[in-house]
């Protein structure tokens, strides 16, 4: 069993509606890089990274084709945890994590996706299998929001089914932070599962001073308080400033997450397949989190990440992100009483319509 | 004053001999891209990153070309510190290091070079001047030569004029990399300063033991003895092994030297220019290492950190890599009694032959 070749694609794709928070400014765009990997049988297995804005996107794309597509032609597409060693050590030099994690992403959810449809099972079974539906919450990315188009966006995702939502933090202001939290509070109830994300919008001791005057909020989360660089801070951060901290949408390897966990006092952490290197180390780190007595949730390719955290007895919520991808899918995750349900489709089940993608193809 | 031009070249460069080490394997080839950046007077800098065996190169060229160049595009060329943070933040999804430093790298050190050249002064001097000479080492990397061929090499290393020497170590059976040691060591005598890099071979353990067993070679310092990622294991292995820990040439941002500094006992810390972002970054790590009470060294691109171990008051041994790049300089680094002078030409001073190069350039 050999893979006979691997084709990468590029596109740049707009988003729905133009989007903001305290770090990535005014987002427009993002890019898609999507992976095909084709074995001695004709089976295909397809996997994908983003980015924001795209940038980066033809750099990862061109890693994949000129370094890491030759690195797994011709092995057996089911050795994918020693494909992905291999991948990591042969762009080492350049990598460790960081860019070469989006790349290795594409092609090992690609291994992934090919070893679900070989065993004709869905991803979720293939992995472990704990149950096939977990809770989604909707990720507004809605910083620059008006106070009533935040409320207004909330009524939406009410009535999209969502039963958990995260609103973005890291206003000038603090105190209009604390206003906007505690008006979706008072619209939402006492009950309903509200997260904060302000996306390193602040130093260590603002960070403690934010989220104390959040705590009465009653916050499920406060995510990405500072950079992830800070261990030391982000310990300090969760330990004085009362709130249980998420991070790890910008750490891109399991050694970082090794860090995250045992270091810093995380209450959520926060792997995304896609930048993290895939499936592969997604799992690990579901597993060293589950280690340190924490859940494991999400963040962005919710499509992929449905799976993971149905797979694992300490999945958490899963990210619905905003960015889109809805309109190039054949079947569009779907919520169930604010549940999103693992496909039974084998492998993960993601088909784009590559046509109405074609459009937006960067050459 | 702008920044009105940003051009980037991409070689592909055949080792003089194919070298080896316990992690890279055979590298025939080096990956050199060159950036050059013009102002509104004409002046030009450049700057360069590097890659092993090539891995790499192309993503990091299209990165430059891509997402980096437009950001710097039009900017004062003065502003480096704030481009630097512009590049840092622009591309920050994808990079907080790795991969991105390169390419971030090649404009810096473009940026550092226009600046020396508008001050007509070279960049040791505009860096801030403690000296303008730095004793070197022959970086060999030889893993793989017979006893006789590392022996032989270590008399060229001699008649070439270097005082100080690096041999690779990690081979399949200490026991080799021990009596290798041992041979050199007796070949040039009990105060001759002799380096071992294991380039991240060993285990934890393997490496204490390994440490304790080339004691009594009285080695200046073994350098990356295990993965750079495992910050707690790297302390043991230099609290317990008993020999100077160097390390540094996989971290890529200033972070994680401060984890590397902070944090593992390390003896030399080793940033190399062309992987950790540029000169920028380059400075900050050896100021942070002179707060801890430890030397810098470097690694790499002997041509620009002649410059920077001249600047800072920490400065330690430059070491002199073996990926030939010399014949494509107008003017080598040459040895003066052991000693690396850096050049008073303005800016780095490194003046490639672009004619040479064409024939290594790759589309």
């Amino acid at each position: 069993m050999k893979i006979e070749s691997v084709s990468v694609d590029h596109f740049r794709i707009p988003l729905p509606v133009a989007l903001s928070d305290s770090t990535h400014g005014t987002m427009t765009h993002s890019g898609l890089i999507t992976v095909r990997i084709r074995d001695g049988d004709g089976m295909e297995g397809v996997g994908y990274t983003y980015t924001v804005n795209d940038i980066g996107s033809r750099a990862i794309r061109t890693l994949i084709e000129d370094d890491l597509a030759p690195a797994v032609l011709n092995e057996d597409p089911r050795d994918i945890d020693r494909l992905w060693e291999k991948m990591w050590w042969h762009a080492h030099f350049c990598g460790r994590g960081g860019l070469v994690s989006f790349a290795m992403a594409a092609i090992d959810i690609a291994l992934w996706d090919l070893a679900g449809k070989r065993a004709e099972a869905p991803l979720w079974r293939l992995l472990g299998g704990h149950r096939n539906a977990v809770q989604a919450y909707a990720g507004g990315i809605d910083l620059a929001f008006s106070l009533d188009a935040l409320l207004a966006q909330a009524d939406e995702f009410l009535e999209r089914g969502f039963t958990a939502i995260k609103m973005k933090v890291g206003r000038a202001i603090l105190g209009e932070d604390v206003a906007r939290a505690e008006a979706m509070r008072d619209k939402l109830g006492d009950h309903f599962p509200l997260m904060a994300d302000a996306n390193m919008r602040w130093g260590v001791h603002e960070a403690v001073a934010a989220a104390r005057a959040l705590t009465p909020v009653g916050l499920v989360w406060l995510e990405e308080p500072t950079i992830p660089d800070d261990w030391a801070g982000n310990r300090r951060i969760a330990e004085q400033g009362g709130v249980p901290i998420a991070a790890g949408e910008n750490l891109h390897s399991v050694y970082e997450f090794e860090q995250l966990i045992m270091h810093t006092a995380v209450s959520y952490p926060e792997p995304d397949a896609a930048t993290l290197g895939g499936i592969t180390p997604w799992i690990k780190v579901a597993h060293l989190a589950q280690a340190r007595n924490l859940p494991v949730t999400s963040h962005g390719i919710h499509d992929i990440h449905v799976h993971l955290l149905c797979a694992v007895s300490n999945g958490s919520y899963l990210e619905f992100h905003g960015f889109g991808l809805e309109r190039f899918l054949e079947v569009p995750l779907v919520l169930d009483n604010g549940l999103a349900r693992a496909p039974d489709r084998p492998g993960h089940g993601v088909a784009f319509i590559w046509d109405r993608l074609a459009e937006h193809r960067v050459a």
